[in-house]
């Protein structure tokens, strides 16, 4: 068993790798071969069954090379966020739409059609959200972002179709709790804010309080994901596009579960300063019924405590945390 | 005035740059160079105002130097027709969408948005129709041509969003009526039947006399095309795809405003042989309303008279017909 994970550095596509190391199997096979495709492969544990490719899906002749012994699922992570490809927008045209086209279409060359995995998002309903939202919900994607996310699904939907690629489509919401730093998506703060509570930092919060918005854990997504590759092709031939389950929560449930992990006191440092298109792309989020996809196996972190446990490991006392730098600067200040 | 054709002796195209040319004019200014562009340009008729490109669409370097000089307005009109993309997936894949994005790419490059209109189709929506259709159906194309038309038209809303092209897409039904010759529609059938009525010539129909399809002419076609390029680019632009009004006839109903005009006695000359598939792709059309199109000054041809005047020009005698083989196939018989 052969698999492949584009973007396998990434925040999701890292816990991707481990879950799929400890595993070691997939869909009933053993994993002889775990193929990792970034720019960027230094956040990867040491495992002889991983294959470092490292480069860009944007470079068609990698791909081919990646591809050429055969592929039995990929898992298809990498994206330009939603912030940075609305304003460069070729680089996320590239990356979020060829690129994917380009993949499809060497899959679909394949002598058995691989099963794909692709991670779509919540960014292709757009803004106008109905009141009572479902898994029927229009598209109507409000950046380029969601545009392309939205191409990508129908051009599986169609090479499903035709039998050619075994595609599943997970369309996921805001994933936490990254790492602090520059990402480029608009959703950040709902990381940022689970992260510096977390380390007892003062945090002004781009939404309100009373902000909903959809959450979910990268452990829970990679759950997710794994799901999706196992599914039945037989049986769900006919449902290629999920829309995950969600936890719809307030940033004020968000923190009082933070606050019951991590002490009430640091409620105080909680401030928040509304952008109003932040709070109108991701503020108004309505609740969502998924029940498809709760029928097929699919879930989410089944509540705010939940969620915070499994995005932020509140167990892991700080200064256990071994990072390189952490070890570093504590020896300087020692 | 610079404005470009795609697929321009094509069906349409030919249609199209008769009457660009006769009109001379486009959005108030005066049409300097109509760029045509195809594989083949023969049906065209000689004229100052046109500059000929020959060449496949697919040729991104070719594309560069045809835009070079700047471009005002543009018809793409070009595509892969459903039955031939669904064989040769390749080709409509190279032509219907990764072609019609790198046109988008390259027009979004320039300095001031250029017009625009690209001729989508019906078959976006699929073949599980409501009863009762309106412009507000929703998307499920069963073929990849239709997906790919879906595709595209995300791709030209996201970019008029972005005031980077100013798109404007029809969705265009069967047009009528086209030579009697191979040309990968599926719903060739309906230019079949025209043709062979006024040419007297016997004809088994594919979808029986009670199916019900979508019906215009190629002159109320161009004449939307134009109307769409008109459209005033502050008033339409939260608006840009628009279903056109189409005549919902069925089959006996054609029959009928064909033996009107070429005899009834030419009645006993159609047969019908349904296929099952084309009956249920093409023969179970339901009622269409556009009252947004409607609104917006887009039309059908009236009625099935006006349809057969308009798409056969019945007053015309047969032996008129000029074209090269006519001749030269009358030299022969003389």
């Amino acid at each position: 068993m052969r698999v492949l994970i584009t973007g396998a550095n990434g925040f999701v596509g890292r816990e991707l790798v481990r879950c799929l190391l400890a595993r070691g199997s997939l869909r009933g096979r053993v994993i002889d071969s775990l193929l990792v495709l970034d720019t960027d492969l230094q956040g990867l544990p040491e495992d002889p069954r991983l294959r470092r490719h490292y480069g860009s899906i944007t470079d068609v002749a990698l791909m081919r090379r990646v591809l050429a012994d055969g592929i039995d699922v990929v898992f298809h992570l990498v994206s330009i966020p939603g912030g940075a490809a609305e304003e460069q927008y070729e680089l996320g045209y590239q990356v979020n739409l060829l690129a994917s086209l380009e993949l499809l279409n060497q899959l679909r060359n394949k002598a058995l059609p691989p099963v794909l995995v692709y991670a779509s998002s919540v960014a292709v309903y757009g803004a106008q959200l109905p009141a009572k939202m479902n898994e029927q919900a229009e598209l109507r994607p409000q950046l380029s972002y969601g545009t392309h996310k939205a191409m990508v699904e129908s051009a599986i939907i169609d090479l499903g179709r035709r039998a050619e690629v075994d595609g599943r489509v997970l369309r996921l919401p805001g994933i936490v709790a990254r790492p602090r730093e520059p990402n480029g998506l608009r959703s950040a703060f709902m990381s940022d804010l689970l992260r510096a509570f977390a380390e007892g930092d003062a945090y002004r919060c781009p939404v309100s309080a009373q902000a909903t918005a959809w959450w979910m854990s990268a452990r829970c997504c990679v759950n997710n994901l794994i799901h999706a590759a196992e599914l039945d092709s037989n049986q769900w031939a006919s449902q290629r596009v999920w829309q995950l389950p969600v936890l719809h929560l307030s940033i004020a449930q968000v923190v009082d579960a933070l606050a019951a992990s991590y002490g009430q006191e640091r409620r105080s440092l909680i401030s928040h300063d509304p952008d109003t298109q932040l709070e109108a792309l991701f503020g108004r989020m309505p609740p969502l019924k998924t029940p498809q996809a709760r029928a097929a196996g699919f879930s989410h972190d089944g509540n705010a405590a939940a969620l915070i446990r499994n995005a932020l490991n509140p167990a892991t006392p700080r200064h256990l945390s071994l990072t390189g730098d952490t070890i570093h600067v504590a020896a300087n200040q020692a």
